[in-house]
């Protein structure tokens, strides 16, 4: 393809993108496939000789958007939003332009350089303090972007067990006497403090017996950390765990709680836990759970974790972070105490946020502590720069060593809405999670919220006042099953809240989204609830 | 930004890419910019209230370009290549119209379907026998494509780490007898088949108690587990095992094995470690290492495997994995051995495969290994697809929940182009590079070559007949200060090799490079060569 068939066939793909958000609502939510659909029209290998971009093109609408389901629907209230703009769009097409794996600054300067800007536009703009900037007074802080709250929490939970080891490596004679209580964050801990054999000889021939030692200290310590969640965290956090092989403990929350960790709970798990002889070494704390928006007590945690300095507390606000740029909003978030401040936080512009995915910012109080554990330089990867330490190589506080130019699209977002912008896109969608809730709420013969409505998400089930539990959960199994077979219509998920059972989850948040598309969306559940509880 | 306003903002920036490649010779390579350019141009906050796109989109060729280093530049030879291709750039923006995570089958089914399907495209052009092939014979084949190729190795560690753990929890009757000698590949191996305590109580009181076990058998384990590579072996392995807390070894290779691994290398640490109490568990041959393009004796390799059955063995093919298209290249790359088959192989589409950064395709002789090890569903996550078994959930091969639609650019690349074609670049790049190579070679007074060029890749330095070995260091050393203060004409980089010291890289690669830039560029290292061998 040459510079100006490109031309002709950008323009024509920018006007196919035109079409789509012109039509989007006449085009099914959920993809009406079957499984298996796409090998009936796509061969089963590369063909030998290049084929026309037409006859490639159309395809696009042909056999891929059949298999679409479609998640800037207006109707699409399933898992959590996954905001597209059109900003977004014009910044992945400048990208792609000068695609490069950007993983040290001189790999493109401005790729590097734009992310750390965001990276403090973000933490200002959600009302996080100076100490998590780049330009904090610590000069600690900052942060980089990920590509999900997946990669996020298991980047700190590899930085947290490297703290958590190294602190106890150094004030423990054994591992076996290694004891939580004692640690002390101390400024500069390295890996090579292990308290291996004092006095053992040194030299090449001992390398190996040293290396040995490590392991074993290593081991014993790594199979007696604890991660802590609640049943209401996200599987992230469990499959960060299995990911290190570490004990994740999920803690109970209660429906009177509204689903939050509070203090207590946590004190005493990590009481019991020391007694048992394991090392708590992280906390996942949530701010708006996937099942129900529940806020964690952050508050009465961060007061726990003054008592256990070696635990890393990291606030996973994927979905409801964004919320934060609304002031009002802060306190609930419990924004003080994560300011007090926590180790680490991460919320999901590709979300709620208006930005394509993918874009985790992750925002840290010592950004050492990440790079640290990350860090591994081969001569081929050394630039001047670097050595010389007047930049930061991004891939030192990451998993992966290439990285996608992420900024850029936040950067377009962000000065395209302006933070009031910003504001009214998560102002309205929660006005109309309200509505919606406010709907469920006169329909109570039918419906009911079985949780307070949080954010832009709504929990509601059918109901009928002299069910038993059990009753209750067959009830919404088949309201489910009923709602299911209008997935082209709009498109919900289902969730098991503790103390309630099944229930299902609305979760507004599209900028395509209007009340009309909410009340004829309603109209629609009321009708499957109506349905299965006909007598 | 409404739709038409969109329709114009997209036109101008398809607009803008044609003169970017129009023009892109007369840019700098490596952006001629000082760390901490950007924060001259970009407010230190987002502003209140949005800005006009106008405004935005002049900045990306105001303010970002001057801080870009052009990896799709002509004279753009260092590191590995990352090919931009106009198809990709059309692919991505489609894939940002549709914005959605994938991590389930029905999130979008053409987002999973051809993605598998893409990955049979692979595994078919590059040689690789049925065993990988989700429509082979064993139905155990196929894949998914991640985002890096350390995203790749850390996906391998974990799957095989579960692998030697389970094999040996099963055979041992404690974690201390535990010996890799007496490990068979078991069918179906569990993680529950740990053996602890046996007829001990169950109960919810005995859980934490046998989580405990558990976790003191993993710790056991773990410690003594070890990864292998060599010392050309990319950084991806050692930061795998960083992250797992695992032991790496790095075996040593020879120049007069042209930096291979051999077999007997492999064994004899194999037998030392096992000998001394360590678990061999995977090792990282590789096909095409950074410092040199060497190749692993992949043949000499897997028969050593024979012997070792729990261990897993990873091709890691990132930069010439792309080149076994070429049937002749094949069995120096030693395909048969990679077909008989080793456990994984894995190469990236984005350096030298024409497809835009990210598009790392795996390929596995068994995905059950991948599932069993990644698969976390909390009930917010099922799908009744997924309950039914009727399709494959890609999030359970890989370390994240959310994944881009990565499939699509690889699909119009390998149409646009046909596999003639994308041999056509292969070969194309790989004549330039030995056109280069034997510049070189008529220049023997003042540069040599000093590893066999492979692929697309030359490893040289200058050269005096009577220097020491560490008289050359220090002369090639200035030799690179010099290329480097001619780094807006051309990119090259530096690497370390055994037994040689320190040299330059030249990687073609890019579909821009024509033989004219080569000669170019070739005239300007010449000129730094006589400059610093001047008396």
């Amino acid at each position: 393809m040459d510079i100006e068939q490109f031309r002709n066939a950008g323009y024509a793909v920018v006007d196919q993108i035109c079409e789509y958000y012109k039509n989007l609502e006449q085009r099914p939510v959920w993809a009406p496939v079957k499984p298996g659909f796409l090998g009936k029209s796509i061969p089963d290998s590369a063909p030998e000789e290049g084929e026309a971009w037409t006859v490639i093109f159309r395809d696009w609408e042909k056999v891929i958007m059949p298999g679409i389901t479609h998640w800037q629907h207006p109707n699409f209230y399933a898992y959590f939003p996954s905001n597209a703009t059109k900003e977004g769009i014009l910044a992945d097409m400048l990208a792609a332009s000068i695609s490069n794996p950007g993983f040290n600054w001189s790999c493109s300067p401005s790729v590097t350089e734009l992310e750390i800007l965001m990276m403090d536009w973000v933490a200002k703009m959600l009302g996080l303090s100076d100490h998590f900037l780049s330009t904090g007074p610590s000069g600690k802080g900052g942060g980089v972007i990920l590509g999900s709250a997946s990669e996020v929490a298991l980047t700190i939970a590899i930085a947290a067990r490297e703290r958590a080891i190294s602190h106890l490596a150094k004030s423990s004679p054994s591992p076996q006497e290694a004891q939580p209580e004692h640690v002390e964050p101390s400024a500069e801990p390295e890996v090579e403090d292990f308290n291996v054999e004092p006095g053992a000889p040194s030299g090449p021939n001992e390398e190996r017996k040293r290396a040995a030692s490590l392991a074993r200290w290593r081991g014993n310590l790594t199979s007696r950390l604890v991660m802590y969640g609640t049943t209401q965290t996200h599987s992230i956090g469990m499959k960060a765990a299995l990911i290190l092989g570490l004990d994740f403990r999920a803690l109970d929350v209660q429906k009177e709680d509204n689903f939050a960790l509070r203090g207590a709970t946590l004190r005493r798990a990590l009481k019991e836990d020391i007694a048992s002889g394991r090392l708590p070494f992280m906390l996942i704390a949530t701010l708006g759970t996937t099942s129900s928006g529940a806020i964690d007590n952050i508050t009465e945690i961060m007061q726990v974790a003054l008592d256990y300095p070696s635990l890393w507390v990291h606030v996973d606000a994927a979905y409801a972070g964004v919320a934060l740029a609304l002031p009002h909003l802060r306190e609930r978030a419990h924004l003080d105490a994560i300011n007090s401040p926590c180790d680490s936080f991460s919320t999901n512009y590709h979300k709620w946020g208006l930005t394509q995915f993918d874009c985790s910012p992750l925002l840290v109080r010592d950004h050492s502590e990440l790079t640290r554990a990350l860090t591994v330089t081969p001569e081929f990867l050394r630039t001047k720069e670097g050595d010389a330490g007047s930049v930061v190589d991004l891939r030192n506080m990451q998993i992966s060593l290439g990285r996608r130019f992420r900024s850029l699209k936040l950067w377009f977002v962000l000065r395209s809405f302006g933070l009031n912008g910003f504001r009214q896109h998560i102002s309205t969608t929660m006005a109309l999670a309200q509505h919606f809730a406010s709907l469920v709420g006169q329909h109570g013969d039918l419906l009911e919220v079985v949780a307070p409505p949080q954010w832009s998400l709504v929990v509601f089930r059918a109901r009928r006042a002299e069910l038993s539990d059990q009753e209750l959960d067959t009830l919404n199994r088949k309201f489910w099953d009923a709602l299911s077979s209008r997935a082209t219509e709009f498109a919900l998920t289902q969730t098991v809240l503790p103390e309630i059972g099944f229930c299902i989850r609305m979760a507004v948040g599209s900028p395509q989204t209007e009340q009309r598309h909410v009340d004829a969306t309603f109209a629609l559940i009321k009708q499957c609830a109506e349905q299965v509880l006909s007598p």
